[in-house]
């Protein structure tokens, strides 16, 4: 699994560095991005924060604008960031920005003509996991978080993979896709019209049915356009009160769907994950 | 002077929001973002820190990538940050990135077709100060930075305007630019061959004439690729050292031309103009 280095930038005393390889899950040539803390250069194997990007997004998003190498260095993770979806001519795409490319939903689609390439469930629990650990000092600690879309990938992924990350988080995450426009509408093409398809992918069915519990953290900002239609966290948490699970909500007064909410809170899940990373 | 809000985003417990307007002095339409931080919401007059932007670049690059609200909100400093030349399908450009739209070098062109609304000097220090001081509660302090292009105008603004700031910084600046390919393309276009003009901006020929002192801080990556051909702040050391300015040049090892460059050091500089602005 070799992995072909495209740029480095020092940062924070540490580099961030963007990668591309072959997928074989996905069937076509992928770029990740990875922030490496100053401590990985002192010898030191550190653990692993994987972040999951919302629509539109690809791995450059929160490495630009989430203004987190600063933590990252000082608590000594590195930082994974996935694209968020396969990429190529031959990939099927949509003209929607919320599906096809960009809008991977982190499932792996059955139905055609995404199943070929959109593996996105597979690839991020399975492949670039595997990358990552053959290719950079890592220790075997995971946690997981992401964004909109992307905060449906963490805490849905972290549900079904309770023993490989040891937390999960999430800003403004699709927490109830098979009840939302976005999910549904994904979720349809990508798994079929059978919603028992959907179940595995959608996080409040997945805490329900939880057994292991993992510490999970998500924050909401009241100002977001698509709070009431599309995210409804408040749901998500209906459920983790029922079943006693670890989930923390917090509401931000004012703060919207953008970037500056996520720069303004990262700090706090950097806090969050090393806690439970250390 | 009427300011349309076209956007605003909670940063902080501050406010990240864009503003438009039209300029008389550059004859068209503008648009500038400002970080107001949480003090401002609490009644408190605070200082303004004018953040110029380099080549290419709009209102929104520093914002989205420098993660200065986090210091900005600590400190209780308003940031501003202009675009980087005039706009509108009217206004003349080039196909190079380094002349014309987003390139305006913060000088007053004389020449044509430039000189119609490229008179970026006068809307910096004059214009939209007065904008922002009808606007915001402000008190009278002021300082100036900027990245690359910006940092010439930073430098070479505050050595002009020593009254008008307290201190000055730059990210990897131009600060030479009659000597650069940069600036004498910039200079003999907006300013024509003779080169007694373009003295008047400057830093490295300003700091020689430089009566009154302020202090100024620039940052300079030792792998900034463009750091041996354009930008040479040792030339601007020298001149320093010779009169006993107090400028501060600091070597920042491996580090490039970036965002992730500023971001690395952008508390620094905040912190250096906040000792001032007090």
């Amino acid at each position: 699994m070799s992995i072909n280095e495209i740029s480095a930038n020092r940062s924070f005393g540490g580099w961030h560095k963007q990668f591309t390889h072959t997928s074989s899950v996905l069937n076509c040539e992928m770029r990740f991005a990875v922030y490496l803390p100053p401590q990985m250069e002192q010898g030191k194997n550190v653990p692993v924060l994987y972040w999951l990007s919302g629509l539109t997004c690809t791995d450059e998003n929160f490495m630009q604008k989430a203004g987190a190498h600063r933590m990252a260095a000082e608590l000594g993770m590195m930082i994974v960031a996935p694209d968020t979806s396969p990429r190529g001519d031959d990939v099927a795409d949509d003209e929607g920005y919320d599906l096809g490319k960009g809008a991977g939903f982190y499932v792996n689609a059955t139905q055609e003509p995404w199943a070929k390439h959109y593996q996105m469930y597979d690839y991020v629990t399975r492949e670039l996991p595997q990358i990552i650990e053959g290719n950079f000092s890592v220790n075997n600690k995971k946690a997981i978080l992401g964004h909109s879309m992307g905060g449906h990938g963490a805490l849905m992924i972290a549900l079904r993979n309770p023993d490989m990350f040891v937390s999960a988080s999430a800003f403004s995450p699709i927490v109830n896709p098979m009840n939302c426009p976005w999910g549904k509408k994904a979720f349809t093409a990508y798994l079929g019209s059978d919603e028992q398809e959907w179940q595995q992918y959608d996080s409040c069915f997945l805490l329900e049915q939880a057994e292991k519990q993992i510490p999970m953290l998500v924050s909401q900002g009241d100002a977001d356009q698509f709070l009431t239609e599309q995210l409804k966290p408040e749901t998500l948490q209906a459920v983790a009160r029922k079943k006693n699970y670890p989930l923390i909500l917090e509401i931000h007064q004012g703060y919207d769907h953008s970037y500056y909410f996520i720069a303004s809170f990262i700090e706090q899940h950097l806090k969050f994950h090393a806690e439970h990373l250390a």
